[in-house]
């Protein structure tokens, strides 16, 4: 069976995957880029088109960084990473963050209460509305992945709903040092969740530390 | 000008140094002793009595654990961490956890609303219960060590409430890769602590993760 997988999730020291008033300008809120700012250091990055002021690097943080992609048929996110707007869509002229030829190059499940016409952009991107659980989406999306693994692309509640649903198999968190104060917690409802999964922890001299979660076999 | 530091305190991948239900048999609540599973294995917490299954270690969790005393002329701690009494004290009989032989050797502020006369044990350890705010406990302790160092002992409440009063110089923080739900959160009220630190992470074969913030010099 593919592999459900988490890549490039950072959260702060105090465990918030996001700050408070996110919005168009400010998809992370009042964290700015302070929770990426490892990752505008890296060549994976870099290639996506995020800007940086340093040469591109090829150290540890791009290592973990660049496995985004081998073998994964399609993304699951959730209505708050594609785009600012809550509620009904008032204008389907968004197609995402991400320009006319998005990063992902798969199809991408948007979960929305509100679904509306899927997208396909250049290179490979399809947009698909859809409204289901974290069970029947997760099943809605390997039709799309044919056998490739599955990426959870966050926002904080989908990586959060599918941590809860038991469906991860491989989450990549890329813990911060800073302190947040307020947002979006990631590890809430999640007591114990250490237990159904193996840690390794891998520091960066960004500052950042890697974790790797792999689901324990029975 | 003597350091203020703080070590060993670990803090789970949610925030929480302590769990939930802190009491006589288990002071650190529901947490149980997995916040401080990493240091039964080393040398160092051995010699101060605590029971372990393996052989002592003298590792990276031993040569971090190790750092807690050179330098150390008093303790100041919060009454959390010297009984699980709260209000007055109905019965003076209570030493704390540590025999009459405590760990320490060095005078033991104790802060509590509740001061009693002080108590002198065996080895070195005096207990002065002191009630004050952080800057006037400094002071008071400073008074007792000499030209050493003060560490603040814990529990989670005294840590929190000298980082939030800036008085904290060095702190030995161990992330301890569990997610524990509820219990009492270090890093609230601290956002921005980060600008305040240079912070050094190290990870442990035994899966924690050290973290070691240092003052910036202005």
């Amino acid at each position: 069976m593919s592999l459900v997988r988490v890549h490039n999730f950072s959260v702060s020291l105090d465990g918030f995957g996001a700050g408070e008033g996110q919005q168009l300008d400010a998809p992370f809120g009042h964290a700015g880029m302070r929770l990426m700012q490892w990752a505008t250091g890296t060549r994976t990055f870099r290639e996506m088109g995020v800007p940086g002021d340093s040469e591109a690097s090829l150290g540890v943080d791009d290592a973990f960084a660049s496995t985004w992609r081998a073998g994964i048929g399609v993304e699951i996110m959730g209505r708050n990473k594609f785009g600012p707007q809550r509620g009904p869509w008032d204008d389907e002229e968004w197609k995402g963050w991400w320009g006319d030829d998005p990063v992902f190059r798969t199809p991408v499940v948007v979960l929305t209460h509100h679904p509306r016409p899927k997208l396909e952009m250049e290179g490979g991107t399809t947009f698909h509305f859809v409204d289901a659980d974290p069970v029947s989406a997760l099943e809605q999306a390997r039709a799309l992945a044919g056998d490739l693994d599955v990426r959870i692309g966050g926002g904080v509640a989908a990586v959060r709903q599918f941590l809860e649903a038991d469906l991860i198999d491989h989450m990549h968190i890329v813990l911060v040092p800073i302190v947040l104060g307020r947002g979006e917690r990631l590890w809430d409802g999640l007591e114990g969740l250490e237990e159904r999964f193996d840690i390794e922890a891998t520091p960066s001299p960004s500052g950042v530390v890697h974790l790797v979660f792999t689901r324990r076999t029975a």
